[in-house]
């Protein structure tokens, strides 16, 4: 970990000669230092307010958890949906009320931070229903937007 | 794009301030900058020299795109293997013949450069084969080990 930290960290300053020209002291103040641990956490209340959003019946405080744009790339079995609104509409579609959410918990969550502004977080869901417990698994990619992380591409699969 | 280049150039100075004693001309030396598209087309040689090898039945050949590591994880449909070689035995599991790898065809690719070091691949598979035409899209993040872009997690599904 520590040295994928150093590797960006030599990668980010040459690009940076490139493209800003370097004062140290007013670099600090623009973008403060990350700490891979600290990412991560931020990371994961992502995920921590989605389950909360979920077991609530709330589908839209789920959906807060995703980038609100046309960027956002959701990808399910062989069926691609683009923008926040189409997966907003795909989640009510696939979950249609409150039986059909049941109880959501992430589990065997593995985070990889990439930079101060991107990771990406691997996870198993499970819903626990009256008569089922459909599983399976993600791949998120989450990005720092102002002081908000949030999911800009998953791929789900079961 | 510039922005994400920006943003990333700044957080990695800052983050340099903390590890590392700031000398940009050392620096420079050490680690070239980066140009979001030069990264993309060296992401996408992988991808290339894959189909290469696929289409001369040559599976070792296919995997030398993915890190040669327990680390690597490889996720498809509701199942994880993780490893290398895990990786390579299920693809012979599933493709055992030359008849079963068909023809590969990569389409719709998309890449999002991260950083100098990372990137997501999106794209669909396409099997030619002699009966059937299977079909499926998968995520990647590649990550530069010293020279080389390598597939380090794909998540696959159809």
């Amino acid at each position: 970990m520590k040295n994928r930290v150093a590797a960006s960290a030599l990668t980010g300053l040459a690009a940076c000669v490139l493209f800003v020209s370097c004062e140290p002291s007013e670099l600090e103040e623009q973008a403060p230092a990350f700490d891979p641990q600290s990412v991560a956490a931020e990371v994961l209340e992502i995920l921590d307010a989605q389950v909360e959003a979920w077991n609530k019946g709330d589908i839209e405080g789920f959906m807060a958890g995703y980038l609100r744009s046309g960027e956002l790339r959701f990808t399910s079995g062989n069926e691609v949906r683009r923008g926040w609104r189409n997966t907003l509409e795909r989640y009510r579609q696939t979950y249609p009320d409150r039986a059909a959410m049941g109880t959501l918990a992430f589990e065997e969550l593995d985070v990889r931070v990439l930079s101060g502004h991107a990771a990406q977080v691997f996870g198993r869901f499970r819903l626990t229903r009256e008569s089922d417990e459909p599983t399976g698994l993600f791949t998120l990619l989450v990005e720092r937007h102002g002081e908000r992380w949030l999911i800009v591409t998953d791929h789900t699969s079961s």
